[in-house]
């Protein structure tokens, strides 16, 4: 949580951390600014103090709801630096040097955000040799801000909540869409009588979406039959929607407020073939075990074998059998959710993996099933907040049901 | 172009370049991926040959529409690697010894990609270290990738041309939309009496935009009076609509394709008040100046110089006079678009810009005046493409219009 980093910083040796960029695609400067809209600046914290944000003259007027210190980037006069040192990398430096001369940094120093990973590399190597007073440091893993994010705030459950009603809204709305459509034999047809196809349901979804506020930077998976059985599959806009295939949705989509939500349900409309219903039994079942396994103390990696070992019980093959298999359950269980889609905390079944649950830590649960030479493929995913008495909440407000029926208009 | 990174490559001293991180957020990666529908990975371009794309297993299928070579990350079997490190640094440079070993890659290797700059730094210094066949670079300025994409192909104009397309239609049904209102008094008014706010006319604009598969993942300005004299305000949620008032409306939405458009309008619903109209035929006047003095061998920091002293010459005061006003002409006039909404060309007027207008540019050229004392601004933002025989094109094909009617359901 944010009241952790100067802790976290201490335990670190940093006396400074610096982040960087445009906020575009890059979570902590988002966390670090509240919410206000800018395109982005440089933030430097002091262990101790809040955070000074050196923002765009430009943006004056938005940078004032991120609550930081303020400082005008126009007081470091940036193109009467750059005409002095004729190369950005030797300005960039010098504007370094003077923020951190104004602001007193020195001693180590972190630097975060995103940034051109060469460009990178090559600056803070310029600024380490350039800053005397100043050692430039970098974290590879569990970094600061990876771990301050990990543990939410209530500020920050009560977004994802808002995020995870509306996720949750526009999934039953597009069932509700799809059940309203006529059917012609097995196949959903639309108006004109051409089958209804899983591009014209992602352009539903997207209407959707964009009534509640929510983006969808990285893609709705709609996948049906086969295609549910690859699980990054997106779905193939010109498939065709018919009854008893299992349609395998999963939407992760970003609120306004920079949170994300990620749900995944899967169904069949009008019937399910029995094979379907079983393995979704054992999905759901999985979830249920998964959630039980779950509480504070509990090392996370521990999920993952608690999901493995559910589906090899029941004759189900998976990657703790065989890392590389393509059949059964072959992805991990969870992953923490907050500013990005993929966060800490890491869920991952490796010895190096020491995280334990936590109060504060937001996390999917989705398991998954998959039989591409049987043509389908069952996923559910639910996510899980444990909250500062460590009682599990899931967030996800959404039944699990694999058959829906359609609303009778059809000719079948 | 694309067919110049080999070229590029060889000005450079680069054996090879390396590409690397998430899609999201990341240009270069959506670049190199020609549409792949994937999350991320790794891609290694060796001078004179064909990219490799290293793909995460479950991404095995959207992988191949990159038309790139492809290699199954699981063939490395990351999590053994992982294990047999114990840390995730140690076992990155594992991987990417493994990777470059397979594909014969040594010598001067650039690396290019959105990272956490921290990260990137110490995992490229520890490469760098670890492979005495390679020597790491990163580029500051002026990097491989900047300069391929600053000049789009064929293809690439195609896909600008569409998302033009597109968010042109969005403007004008936007306006539309406005026009088709209530008035009471000077205030649009909704079916039930109340004010119509920016933010009811921003959920419109996001119908409109998801419609179109548009993506808006910066956030539209739609600013009226004095916050549009603000040129980075984006609206505030709750200001009411009103006669009279200059509205700046700059869309930069992202086309499913992953390039951007880029237009502004500024207009007032009804009618226009003397000293606007002023303001905005300066403004518009200025577009034509700086479009006239394009061509291709111009430096293209003059056309900031053009700018200003077209604003000066009608007595407006400029960021020339005076770089810190915050009246009058206060940014800059264009910014190259493309898979990212600001890249190359720059046009920054400064002595060390030494870039010249060339065939495959696109660029804005997007005039401003605001005086936020006197309650508005206006900015009108057109696209510009030179084509392969030097030819300009303008990509905006919208009316420059300052007054709307209102379709007269008033009580006006």
């Amino acid at each position: 949580m944010k009241k952790d980093l100067d802790r976290l910083m201490e335990e670190r040796g940093l006396d400074a951390a610096v982040v960087g960029g445009n906020v575009y695609g890059n979570p902590t400067m988002n966390y670090l600014l509240n919410g206000a809209a800018v395109g982005g600046g440089i933030i430097v914290k002091k262990r101790g103090q809040t955070p000074t944000f050196i923002h765009h003259s430009i943006e004056r007027e938005e940078a004032v709801a991120s609550g930081l210190e303020l400082v005008d980037m126009s007081r470091y006069n940036y193109l009467s630096i750059l005409r002095e040192k004729h190369d950005r990398l030797a300005a960039n430096v010098e504007l370094y040097r003077r923020i951190f001369a104004d602001l007193g940094v020195k001693g180590d120093v972190g630097f975060y955000g995103m940034a051109d990973q060469g460009s990178a590399f090559v600056f803070l190597g310029a600024l380490d040799q350039a800053l005397p007073d100043v050692r430039v440091r970098g974290e590879y893993q569990e970094g600061l801000f990876d771990v301050a994010r990990a543990t939410k705030d209530a500020d920050e459950v009560a977004m994802i909540r808002q995020a995870a009603r509306l996720t949750c809204e526009v999934i039953s709305e597009t069932i509700a869409f799809l059940q309203r459509q006529r059917v012609e034999g097995e196949t959903l047809v639309t108006a004109d009588g051409a089958p209804l196809t899983i591009g014209a349901v992602k352009r539903e979804i997207m209407r959707l979406l964009a009534e509640r506020r929510l983006e969808d930077p990285q893609g709705v998976i709609f996948a049906i039959g086969r295609d549910g059985a690859i699980p990054h599959s997106k779905g193939r806009p010109d498939a065709p929607i018919r009854l008893g295939q299992p349609i395998v949705y999963d939407l992760y989509p970003r609120h306004a407020s920079g949170y994300f939500f990620d749900c995944t349900r899967t169904f069949c409309l009008g019937y399910a073939p029995p094979e379907v219903e079983k393995i979704y039994q054992d999905v759901s079942g999985c979830v249920d075990a998964v959630i039980a396994a779950s509480q504070v103390g509990v090392p996370a990696r521990t999920l993952q074998q608690v999901a493995c070992q559910f589906f090899e019980e029941r004759g189900h093959p998976t990657v703790a059998s065989n890392p590389q298999t393509e059949e059964g359950y072959v992805h991990s269980i969870s992953h923490g959710l907050g500013l990005a889609v993929h966060e800490e905390p890491s869920f991952a079944d490796i010895p190096s993996n020491t995280t334990t649950l936590q109060p504060g830590h937001v996390y999917t649960v989705e398991p998954g099933l998959y039989y591409p030479d049987r043509g389908y493929g069952v996923r559910i995913e639910d996510v899980i907040w444990i909250d500062e008495q460590g009682t599990l909440h899931n967030l996800t407000d959404l039944p699990r049901q694999l058959v829906f029926e359609m609303n009778g208009r059809g000719s079948r």
